[in-house]
Parts: C-alpha cells; structure tokens; sequence
C-alpha cells in the first residue's frame, strides 16, 4: 500500500528552462529504521534556494499552468550541466508529526520530530530515524523546523574555531538567524565575536541581543572599526556567507594589520600568523577578489557543513545535538516572517520576494497547511 | 679588527621616494660557528625584487648622484608603512669562498659555500656556518649560487604534495629556472606535472625537456588543454607565483569540471575532492580573482618556503640539502642569460630590465667583481 505524497520539485531543461512544481509522487509504507512523518514547517535557506532556482534570471519567473517557471541564461548553462534534465526535491530540513513508524519505531507515532536530509518541501517525508531528533512534548513544528541546518553551522564554526587553533571570529553577515544564534554561543561561552553587519539598524539590534563587538560596513568608519574590533578581541579567523566581492580580502588585511601593530621589525613577507577566512555561503555568487596585503601567512576556502561534520566526528556531533535540544528555545531559536504553503511559494510574485535573501526576512513553508 | 663591506641597501623615505644604494659597513671577525665570506655570485630572485623595490614606480626610476631613486605612489605608502626609514640589506642566497672562520672552523678557509640568508648583495658576509653548503671541490660560485630557493622551493612542493595527500601537480608559470627545476624532480620521481607556459615557445622548450603535460595559456584551446591535462594527471594542487589575475581560480575550475565526470550524481556542492591552490609568489602584485564555480570543497593560500620548512621538519629539511648537492649539477642547475656587478644593479636601465621578471631572463649578481 502506498502513501499519496507531493513533492516540491525544481528541473533545469536542457534548452535552458527552469520549471519548478508540485509533482505527485508515492511512498512506500515506512520499514524497519524508517518514519513517515507530514511535514508541518519546513524553513527557506539559502542553500535551498540555490537548488531551487539554479542559475535562472529571477527577473523572467512566471507561471505556465501550475509550473513556475524563469529562463536560465545560455552562459549559465554549463555550470548547470550536471542536473540538466533532472527532477531534483528540495528542502534540507523540516518538522513533522510521525503518522508511520517501522515495526521496531512504533513507540514514536503521533511525536513530534525534527528532520535533516532533503525533500522537505512535501506533504509526507519517509526518512530514517536517524536522521531525526524527537522533540519535547508541546514543543511545535514551527520550534522544530530549524534546528539542524543553523544550529549545526553555528556550532560548526566555534568548533572549527577550536580545532584550528583560533580564539575569536569574525561572522558576516551576522544580523540573519544564523549571525544571532552564533552571537548567543559566543556570548555563552565566552568566546570573541566581531559581528558585521550593513546597516545601523541591524548594529543596533545584535547590540540589544548583547553583542559587543559591532561593526557597520555601510559606515564611513568601517575600516577603524573593524580594526579595532579584530584588535580588542584577537580574532584571526572570519566566516563569510556573502562569497563574492571583497569581505573576506577586507577581514584578512584587518587582521593583518592588528598582528603588525606587535611584529617588532619588518617582515616583508607578513605576520607568520595564519589568516584564515572561509566562505559558507554566496549570498553573493559573484567573484570572490582578494587584494593580498595579508603577507603570506592566509588562507581561504570553502566550508560546507555536512563535509565539516563528517571531519569533527560522530562524538562531536552528538554533543552538538543534544546542546540543540536542550537550548532549542533559546539559543537556538529562529523568527519567521512569513509563513506560505507550497502552492503559494510557486507564485512568482512570491518566490521573488523569498528569493531576496534580505537578512531578517525570513520564510517559513507549511506543507501541511 | 674591522673588514671593510659594501652592502646593496634599500630605503623607503617618508615622503615616499625609494633609494637604493651601495652602503659601506665594517663586519667583526667571525665568531665560533661563524664564517666569513667574499661573495663570488648571488642570484637576483623574484624574491629579492620585492625587498629591493617595494612598491616603488619602476618607470621613474632615476639616478642621484651614486643612489638609484624611484617615486613610491602615496596610495601604495600606507603597504610600506613597516620598512619607511629602515635601510634594508637585499639578497637572499649566493656563493662565495671563505676567507675568515671563528675558531672551531678554520678548515673552511679557502673552500666555497653556498649561503642562504640575506643580505648577500655585498663584496663580503658574515654568515653562520650552519646556513651553509660546503660545495664539493672544483664547485663555481655560480654553480652554488642558488642551491637554496629554488631547489627547496621545488622540492618543498613535491613535499607539500605528499603531506596533504595529493598526487600530482599543476604549476605556473613552468617555463622558469625553478619551473625546470620542478620538471626534473617530478620527472625522476614519477610524479604528473601540468606545465602552465605563457608562450609557444616555452612550451616547446619545457617539452625538449622531457614535459609530457605542458599547457599554452596564450593558445585559443588554454581552457580545453587544461582540463585534459588535468584529467590525465589527476592533479588536485595548484602552485601559482602569479598570484594576481584569475590563473588560481581558472585551475581550480578545471580540476572540479575533471572530477565532475566520475560523479554519478549531481551534487550542487560540488564534488567532494579537496581541491588546493598555493599562491607563492606575487609577479603579479594585483588582486586575485576567485570565481567560484568549484563548490565547496576547496581552499586558496600563500604558500612561503621559510614556513613551509619549519612545517616539514628538520629531517626532511636535511634530506633535501643532501638531495641538492648531489644533484647540483643536473636536477638543480640554474642558467644565467646576463652576470651585472652591484654598481652595475644600480643603474636605472639595467634595473628595468632585471626587474621585468619575464621568464627565461635571470640575472645573476658578482660582487667580487
């Protein structure tokens, strides 16, 4: 007997067309390890949003029938061609109600839980055990939606921080949910953070949530202020969602700045401190410019969390977990904007605005209605 | 009792104007463990370039009485900052014959060592024993005058390949001595070598040389070679002295295109293969120009040969010193197209020239005339 299921899905033509749909799909009945859980709340991240839209001109979304659709520039195309032709679910992670179990997971029908794993943008997810957290009792799926993918990456980082020998960090943009929970951890556990943000109004709320170390790029002050925020708190490490443009240069010529302020003669080849920036994001998928002022002591690279999880081991992760789980509703906690169903995140009108990725708007969907 | 030097200098005024003169110093008689040295030849590096000028205009360079002078940009003043005032010795290797020797070294006296250290654009140097390379009888000191940067960089390469579990290598650009240098190591020890030239003719020369994998970036099929090139090897580390442009980020592209082929799924972060690029050189002092289109798993750095041996030991450290001088006339040998005498480095049009860095022109200094 199979379970009627839909199925939130994205395909790149090969002439180039972006069709995204609700496509009908069955599902087996859940086997020994597995639940069938009805999505309730699943979150928008800009990780989805890559696999959602591809390399489409949002400015030619529109609708064909029941089929959203956008263009996708010729030049785009081969940085396309590995899922050219293929009908790709979305939605890394979601909360549900368990309405199946396997026969040795009966005890968790009616729970609640938290899941991680792709194709979340459905009606129904049938998905390990494993890949789930059960969540305490009257805790709602809106709670549960979101407690993998930032929590992970916000820990990930303090956790690369420590493994990599640094003692603070630089996070930008640090005003999304992601710089706020991270601002939370680091206040708890008494680690340096400088965070930059782009614009006062959003210096002003990280303060309000107790942040120290604030730092404005829309200020004609930035450079002094970001000096001095990497002076006072040491931090030789940045985290980067933006990706393309110069952040990340701007950051590692800061800090390197700080260290020779202590170097008590020239080195022209720099401060032998390392510098290391990562880029977890491109909220700006433009080229990534580095103007090496830095010396030669830098690095910089990619961070993507499930790659970094697998390195920090299994016994890490766990912890992270159950840290997740017991602070879920307050370090860990995200707000939401907007909340639409999976017809309407087919709207054009719709998809351009969850699309924007503007920090503090954030989208949340409701498969279940 | 004094010796009577001359040592090359170079000074950066705070008002912005670079000198470069010959500067007359009185050296001790050497110590315990120390040697005295008359400098027979000394290699001008792309290294010492950098010391020598800083970020001085090379199209206003002018002489002053006995200084060569040359106007530093104001915008260029604030990267200088650490050195203005400072009269700062150049040259980092050469060779010469002992002429003095602390107490417990007297058997050096008349022998020929190659020196690695600084300061070596000079009639003499003062030079701890232990930063020298007794040279086998019969040696010239243009044989041993650059037994140290080149050959440890080559070989610091093929080290860094082993450490961080890679198996082949693409470097640019190839046509140099140390690019040669390379192709022979790689070559004796069965390890693939892309070659990146930036002429047809470099690449026929690297190819009498026995290159089997050389790639033309001035040809209209660069991007197609390189990627067959790439495919062929199974390279996954870049080494670039260009440093400035996109070289870095065109490579990295190519190695993620190769290993997309063996992947059997579309995986919108890329593949999972570290794919490293060191950049140990700055032939070009311009921004480097990242395009990310080689998803996550990567990483760009500085790559600086004094920290790198620090990181790979003394053992391994002293396996190539023993590798160098058994091989200093084949594997590591350098060739020479002009030999200048320090007043002669001082003159405006022989400074351009040496200064132009292109490939296949190397200059070499003799201070003992």
């Amino acid at each position: 007997m199979g379970h009627d299921n839909v199925e939130f899905r994205s395909t790149i033509t090969p002439d180039g067309q972006l069709r995204v749909q609700l496509e009908p799909v069955a599902l087996p009945d859940p086997q020994a390890g597995q639940l069938l859980v009805k999505v309730e709340a699943a979150p928008i991240n800009p990780s989805d949003l890559g696999l959602m839209f591809g390399a489409a001109d949002m400015e030619s979304l529109a609708m064909e029938g029941a089929v959203l659709t956008a263009r996708v520039p010729e030049k785009a195309m081969p940085a396309m061609k590995a899922r050219v032709g293929q009908s790709l679910p979305v939605g890394n992670e979601g909360a549900g109600t368990v309405i199946a179990a396997g026969p040795n997971q009966q005890h968790l029908i009616g729970k609640r839980v938290a899941m991680l794993g792709g194709a979340m943008y459905a009606r129904l997810r049938l998905i390990d055990a494993a890949d789930c957290l059960v969540l305490p009792e009257g805790a709602s799926a809106e709670e549960g939606a979101a407690l993998f993918i930032n929590p992970l990456t916000a820990l990930g980082f303090v956790e690369t921080m420590r493994a990599e020998g640094h003692t603070a960090i630089v996070h930008a943009p640090a005003a999304s949910n992601l710089g706020q929970m991270l601002l939370r951890i680091c206040n708890a556990d008494g680690i340096g953070l400088v965070n930059i943000v782009r614009s006062p109004a959003q210096a002003q709320m990280l303060r309000d949530q107790g942040a120290r170390h604030v730092v404005d790029s829309s200020a004609g002050s930035f450079q002094t202020d970001l000096n001095e925020a990497i002076a006072r708190t040491g931090a030789t490490l940045c985290f980067d969602a933006i990706g393309g443009g110069e952040l990340t240069s701007t950051v590692l010529n800061a800090m390197e700045q700080v260290l020779a302020r202590s170097m008590s003669s020239y080195d022209r080849y720099g401060s032998p401190v390392l510098k290391q920036g990562y880029i977890y994001g491109g909220l700006d998928t433009g080229p990534s410019v580095l103007r090496r002022g830095f010396g030669f002591s830098w690095s910089v690279g990619g961070w993507l969390l499930f790659r970094v999880l697998e390195r920090l081991g299994p016994d890490t992760v766990a912890q992270m977990h159950t840290r997740i789980l017991a602070e879920m509703r307050t370090t860990f906690a995200s707000q939401y904007n907007a909340r639409i169903t999976l017809e309407e995140a087919l709207d054009p009108a719709t998809a351009a605005a969850y699309f924007r990725k503007s920090t503090g708007t954030k989208y949340l969907l409701t498969p279940a209605g």
